[in-house]
Order: C-alpha cells, then sequence, then structure tokens
C-alpha cells in the first residue's frame, strides 16, 4: 500500500456544499496522518482565494484555476448552485481539462452534471443528487444514469447521492476494505458500505416525509 | 418559529476536525436559505485568519477572538490536536468567557475537554469522542460524564460523539423534528436520531474492529 500516492485535487466554487466538501475532505485527507498513507489534498478555486458554501461558511483554495500543479484524483462537491455553475465555462472547461488526466473523478451529489456537460460520462454509469435527480440527467442524454444507489462506480468515474459514503468506497478499492472503515470509525461515522442501500432515491423531497432510518431499525 | 433567531459563533482552532466543525455547520448555516428560519454562521479563530484543520484542508475564521461580535450559540468542534490546544489559555479563556453569555453550547466530540476545564461542566451530564474517552474524562473530574451516548444534553450544554447528529438534536429541540428531518434529507444524510443508539462507545479502536454497522440490519 505505501507505494500508492495520489494528489487529490478538491474543487470549490461559489455556493458549493460545505459537507460534499469537507466531508470526503475528512477522510481523504487524514488518510495521510491517522493511516501513513501517501495521500494529498490540494484545494482548488477559480480565482484561487477563499470560496463561499451555501452554508454560511468558506473554505480556502490552495491553488487557481491557472496556477495549480498536477494531481490524480480531481474531487466535485455538489451545489445548490449547480444550474448556475454550469454555464460557467472557466469552471466546465477546467473539469475537461483534467479528467483524461486524472485516475480517478470522485463525484459528490449534482457535481455529476458538471461532469456529464463535458461528455466525459457518455455510454457510463452514473448517479447524482436524488432530489434534483430528473433536472440533472437532462445534462447528459447519453449517460446510462442510474437513479437507486448511494454510489455508483464505472470505471475511474465515482458518482454519489452520498458523498461521504462514496469517498470510503474509493478508500476501500484503492486500499483495501480494513482501511476504509478504519478511517469511517476514527471520525466516528457509520460507513453505509453497501451502495444498493438508498434511502433517497425513493423519496418525495417535496412533501418532507419525516422520520425516515435506518439506525433504529436494529 | 419565525422569532427565533440565532447568531451562532463556531470556533476554530488549529488541526480541529474537519467533519466536526462542516459537518454540524452544512446543517446549521442551511437552515436560512433551505428553511426560511433566522440562524446566523460567524465564525471565529484566535487570530480572524484561516485556520488549518487535520485533513490538509482550511476554513476561514470571518472574526478574532478580540473583534467577533455578540452570538447566542457557542460551537466548538473536536479535534486530535485537543491536548494541545487545551493548553492554549487564550482559548479556553474565550470560551469561558462567553459560554454564560450564550444560551446554547454544542460541543461536537473532544470540545467538552475544553469546555470541562473552564469549570463550567461541573455537576453536568456530557460525553465526548469515545476513542479518548478515558484521557478526556480527566480534565473533568467533576463532570458527570457519560460514555454511552450518541449526544448527551444538560440544560444548555450538548456534548456528543457525533456532532451531526448532535446538531441535528438541537435544530429538533429549538425547531421541531420535522426541521430537523427536512435538514438531513437535503443533504442526503441519515439522521441517528436515536442518542442511545451509539456503536462506538464499546469499541476497541486499537484492534481496528473492520465492519461495523447498523445500516445493513434493515
Amino acid at each position: 500500500m505505501a507505494d500508492k500516492c495520489f494528489v487529490i485535487g478538491a474543487l470549490l466554487y461559489p455556493d458549493y456544499d460545505l459537507l460534499d466538501f469537507n466531508g470526503t475532505i475528512r477522510f481523504l485527507g487524514s488518510l495521510e496522518s491517522e493511516q501513513n498513507l501517501n495521500v494529498k489534498i490540494i484545494t482548488i478555486s477559480e480565482t484561487g482565494k477563499k470560496c463561499n458554501s451555501a452554508s454560511q461558511c468558506s473554505n480556502w483554495a490552495d491553488y487557481s484555476f491557472d496556477d495549480c500543479p498536477e494531481f490524480d484524483v480531481l474531487l466535485i462537491p455538489g451545489g445548490k448552485s449547480y444550474r448556475k455553475e454550469i454555464e460557467n465555462s472557466a469552471l466546465i472547461k477546467f473539469i475537461d481539462k483534467w479528467i483524461p488526466k486524472v485516475k480517478y473523478v470522485l463525484m459528490v451529489c449534482s457535481a455529476s452534471a458538471f461532469v456529464a456537460k463535458t461528455g466525459h460520462l457518455d455510454c457510463k454509469k452514473a448517479t447524482s443528487n436524488k432530489s434534483e435527480f430528473d433536472r440533472i440527467v437532462e445534462y447528459g442524454p447519453n449517460v446510462n444514469w442510474i437513479k437507486h444507489g448511494r454510489w455508483i462506480v464505472d470505471g475511474k468515474f465515482y458518482s454519489s447521492g452520498g458523498g461521504m459514503d462514496m469517498a470510503l468506497a474509493w478508500i476501500s478499492d484503492v486500499f483495501g476494505e480494513k482501511t476504509a472503515f478504519k478511517a469511517a470509525h476514527r471520525a466516528e461515522y457509520v460507513w453505509n458500505h453497501n451502495p444498493a442501500l438508498d434511502p433517497f432515491s425513493g423519496m418525495n423531497f417535496k412533501e418532507n416525509v419525516g422520520v425516515l432510518d435506518f439506525h433504529s431499525s436494529k
């Protein structure tokens, strides 16, 4: 395992989802200090400055689109601003440029809309945010969209409804399941490690169904 | 509900836990835009500058300890640096100063060690990070520490192992359960809404137990 080195380039854009970004990086960015694995994180925004999330809180970008160094894994968070940002040609151009160069593309939630727009998801299986699913699929008419699935893997493309569960799945695929569970447990997070267990794919979000759980069923 | 206004002061310190901070704020900081509730977030660090987490990623501080405005809820993330930071007199002094002024204190994971050190948790029930539990209790010999519990409430003090579940519990207590579930569902997060369901309190973290779940038990 020690010979596996990854630089993860994590993308920021205005009104990104705070949990999509930081929840995944909590696991990926701690592999080095907690498990002695060679995984570096760099954060990237269009301007290289801080970026405001949709939850009144900001993350810092280490690099701009123009000055970022090479990286191996592209991590893209979702965001309620995706319908606006998908028209941001600098963002889509950046994603389009890096996809052929990286080993993996990790898409959280609505991020798969951006990748679909580049055409790189054509003929590939992918999922996305469930409350916006019907709109998102329109950005990729040639994508093999699958609504039910906590996350979906097709080659180097990881797409998801739940980004933290997907990030742990990537860790499991690359470094082994024990490493993924350890990463989850250190954060006191219960990994939904079964991608077929997706309680959100059939939800009517407008009706606010109230109690939903699989925790209390044990 | 519309008459309830809160400013949440969220604390940053070196090597804080990225998920403790942003996971909770994902729910709290989106109540305004997603559910039209009057909940503002301000982020605070000793210097008022960005702060590096333990996961190679930084959040931005809006204010310093000296220039931050009034707030109603103090949110403190945990961090693997807690044993170093508990000796940071500026941090402990800031927490000690604000606790009597705020309506609620939300402590994620090892953050309860900081509050215990101020003495404000004396004779109160509290929980904390489970892998560090035996060390943390030493910082509050007069606290009524309870190991088993996803979160514990005693008056205005909310302490937790899992910060996101606790943040949703606070939202439920203040704004109602439907609001909390809606906040969770919008983020496609399955809220563990039963505080007695704590799979980490009995875990031997050193042995890395591998599979742990309550998801697959459906």
